[in-house]
């Protein structure tokens, strides 16, 4: 079978696992004081241009969303998502469970806008019944989002001066960050983020980590009892220093000296990476060129896109009597009916997909459109 | 000035007053394990034709309903209501406080249907991850709703089988309980909500009390732990008696003797009560009488309802121009923008409203229709 | 009967009860926003000295708790308290439901010392896993302590400095406040309290009012946002001035002229009131002198004290044989076991205590010891 | 530098870094649904005899205690605990963050004992207030204990007598369970814990895996919804395969054949281990062996014990001025001040310790004996 279905069902990008193993017999502090941990926290404090900014690990992404919402909010504040975010539709109620309500806006292609968020902070302002109300506190994003789609920076940066403007905090999930910052299409970098947000996270499980997310606080008003936070709500790793390691060796070098085996073999097809782009990002950089060969397939073959995705997720609406044969061969992952004949499904590509996989799914994606079967 | 602006401006009822007057100096047990409130508890079980019902008192219409909520769900569970319930709008988050999401439905007029609860229930019931996302295990909804309307008996039979067949609880806030039951257009009864629902509340403090609301939960399994639950919350009156006697007094037939003054005449415009009704639904009767009143006021001048209500509530749609001078002579609350000429306002009766400043008010709107003032 | 089993069997002081009354049909704005709530608020920031101090009105003790400590602490944060008191043993865990924990240390006489406090946060301060361990952040302590003693000035200016050097907040709850500060052993104001603590609570439940409680911030710091956390968790009473006008009333001069009855004769046995003392203290001063009356007799007859009270509780290790007796004609409150054939019981007057229950029970117990039964 | 300050200070133990390298490039479904965390679930079920018990992976120690807590209480209900236990001292309150209390009684060697729990149900049991108290539902123990002391099975039969008897919930902390079952002085199996307890964790962290613990949920009463408060509370893991296989590799036979390095030699100072014992206790009984072997040498020397432990911590009382002198070769944890000249620390082995090191320690101890630096 050949998996298209998520960004997480391997394991760890090979230099990572060659780390792990590397450094098996180490003994360290334990609960992320460490050297690997500072070391991590030092990397991605470089490539966000942010020399103040407070790193954590943790190991999962809803400990991540709910701890950096919980930290930053009293009781009756609120955060603002658009209603496809992940806090508000796939982490169980975390969010309301450790007590505040998500805003929840409609959002267009997974994203919202400075201007709807606006509207949620004045009619907060302009409320005669402030108190009876829950008072909007946090905007989060995620980048990329639900849909794989990409804020520009242009949007961010009216997102954060619509926060600022009204005291809001911004917050970006970047579970998939990598796939966004890497893609053709994205202007924004890791150092933008930290500009604009008051904290962002950078994905490792679905971004080559065996698992672990960073949290990076950039407004120093979020710092004051975050590790506390953790421990309390079990998100304070006893051997710390295997979040700290993982993210010390994505934000290695990609053409950098490593001791674990090469990357996949790109055949060719892979654009030029920059010098000194860190690990993290070339792999990422490497899945979206890939997806985005499945994209041209689909558009070649004229499959309508659900969203269009310039990233590792693509969602397409497929006609229904094609997917048994499909799933044969492949594994991908059903979303959800469009019409009584037509359904829409993702293919997602990720830092292990392999290039002749591609190939045969965009060889078989051609065949279907000559045989008519997906019209 | 003459006050419309709400059903909570003022103490309480004559009767309910004179109670508490020639009970103060008497001794009772504590924290609602005396005689009065017992009585009370009997009166409303007779009425709801509930012998089986837990019946509680609390101070609140917050506290009453996310006590509810909160013993009934786990911590993973969701409550679904309408997006302008209450709970949603105007509680600043207290159900999201002790842990719960809110599935927000858009309502019509106030209200949900039986077939929007059924979609939710359906789409938990056929998920694929279950675990990732909120299970509904209860529907919210309130009677009389936010703007005054009503469900039909028909409408809640349904919405009681739907819940059924899904396993939601199905609870009733009862904040403006009386006026709903008491308007003409009501076919429903207190002992259909019992019938149909999981749990429902009978407000007093909108409705003749000085405060108190009573949980009526008739759904043994939601019985257990409920007076632990209302102490650890705060929610436990020390000198309990005082509610059980305002609602004992409240549920006393309104033609029975009293020790109290006399209800405020009605200048025979009052419609018949039926023989034994209790009081608590004959001085709603009398509000939604003189509410009807003012409708019809409004009718007959052509002013458009914002959303038309049978009960003590009145949402209408008024020119800008007309609010200021209104408002020297009456209080009435401002609801929202329509467009750049025009406001809905809200004019509420309780009963503690004299039919002699509905009169004046009617004249008032009859003078402007006829000055050309409300177009 | 004639009750001494607690201080809140009964309605209100008359003067409330008539205040009540009298407003009845006046309109208010609502949820604590009127003239009365003002006024109330006014009063209290006078008799403490306070004009800066934030005064909000709650109905319930344990609401008055959770309150002022959730708000005030981050969710890692503790209170600590004497192992018995009330927010440690009788409210059913509220205070670890909103999610704090209780560091309880060993009470003397229902009190704890400034050395202990000192401990703890010394403790904290120089533990090397301090994020493994709750901070300590508030001092929580009750005046009167559960067993009626009083922390004298010095002891509250020592807890008061120990808080201060370490970053605690210091709370009194004063739930029977008044009959702390009209006792004649005591050496404290309501200004002393002010000056030294960061917030306390001016009880009305048991001291003369229908119900409610004052919650005085003293300290900026608690300020924002405390209404916001009121209503969330149904701590914002509709009809607010209810609670406004109880404590206006209360904070009347005792001598002034009212609209109500006089406050219950005291045959002669009076103290003499200082001119203008509040209505608050002079009932609670009435109410100590009759307790210290019953207290005598104990002593007199020899009857032992579980813990000697200089206020309105008195705790004595009584024969079980002679309890059957007494409670044919008296109520008061089994506390518990002390051996095979003795046990600790309560009385407790009030401000509606009658002095001439009192001369009966005097009278019992000297009769009980003139026939050995009390040895 | 030789460390005995914990057991979680390296990696992984060779055969479970082993199969993580063996399988990094497999693909599996995620969140705990895929084949291997059923045969690490089925190994556990076989151990421990309990063919129906659920069995759920978490990452960390805090996280498993909060959920099974969590999961299992209703508001009001509390956990009973030694004052030394985990929940209570180390877990930064989150246990009363998730909304319980914790009712903490006074160990001994850090256990507490079934009359100590009979007493606190009986309290609860015969309280005239019920609901203004905590109800206590769960007793939470820990083997082996913070002290690295047991329980006896007769200990344990009497604690699960009197927790039935009183409708107690029993859940024992396993986090360092290996090191409890493989001492020579226990006489406890996985299978009586099953048998015993409604719930119990078996620690992967500090016995031999990268991360992890196993929960086991043995009355099907627990069962409901514990995957949704897993993934509520952020404790579901993506990758969840990787907790799967960790245990899976450490329940396999430990003389069975390995795809890794062999475990530690032991220079024939190994005890015969049982056929067919799985590697998680083989590695644990060698563990023991190598933390008797210092304790007995600090029992030669004459060095009082701080508590007598049979396991792999040893708790000892030293002279502050050779700690110093120790600590440059050694690393140990300071636990704290016993007089002005001594001090309690922490000599902990794990199965990462190599006899050697041992050797070395035992060498010293004897040499400071020699020269009467111990008395």
């Amino acid at each position: 079978m050949i998996r298209f279905n998520n960004d997480y069902n391997c394991g760890a990008h090979p230099r990572v696992i060659e780390a792990l193993v590397a450094t098996n017999a180490e003994s360290h502090p334990g609960y992320g004081l460490d050297a690997w941990c500072e070391r991590g926290a030092q990397a991605i404090r470089a490539q966000a241009e942010a020399p103040e900014a407070a790193v954590h690990f943790v190991v999962g992404g809803t400990q991540a969303n709910f701890l950096v919402i919980a930290s930053a909010l009293r009781p009756y504040q609120s955060v603002i998502s658009a209603d496809t975010g992940h806090i508000n539709e796939h982490e169980t109620g975390a969010v309301e469970h450790v007590g505040h309500k998500i805003q929840a806006l409609p959002g267009t292609d997974g994203k919202i806008a400075a201007a709807q968020v606006e509207e949620v902070a004045r009619d907060f302002e302009t409320s005669t019944v402030p108190e009876h109300i829950v008072q909007p506190k946090m905007v989060y994003l995620s980048y990329t989002s639900e849909f794989g789609t990409l804020y520009s920076k242009r949007e961010l940066e009216d997102l954060s001066a619509v926060c600022r403007e009204h005291g809001l905090y911004l917050f970006v999930d970047g579970a998939r960050l990598s796939y966004g910052l890497a893609a053709p299409e994205s202007d924004v970098t890791m150092a933008d983020l930290a500009r604009l947000t008051d904290a962002f996270t950078v994905g490792g499980t679905k971004c080559g980590a065996l698992f672990g997310e960073a949290i990076v606080l950039t407004n120093p008003a979020l710092h004051e009892g975050f590790r506390s936070n953790m421990k309390q709500n079990g998100a304070m790793l006893a051997k710390g220093w295997l979040l700290g390691l993982q993210f010390a060796t994505l934000f290695e070098p990609a053409n950098g000296e490593s001791t674990g085996e090469p990357t996949p073999a790109t055949d060719g097809r892979a654009s030029e990476a920059p010098a000194q782009e860190p690990l993290y990002l070339a792999i990422a950089r490497q899945a979206d060129e890939q997806a985005l060969r499945i994209k041209a397939a689909f558009a070649q073959a004229g499959v309508p896109f659900f969203i269009e995705s310039p990233t590792n997720q693509q969602f397409v609406v497929m006609p229904d009597r094609v997917l048994d044969d499909l799933a044969k061969k492949y594994v991908f992952e059903y979303e959800q009916r469009i019409d009584g004949a037509h359904s829409c499904v993702r293919f997602c590509t990720s830092w292990s997909t392999k290039p002749e996989d591609v190939d045969a799914l965009v060889a078989d994606i051609e065949a279907l459109a000559r045989a008519g079967k997906l019209a």
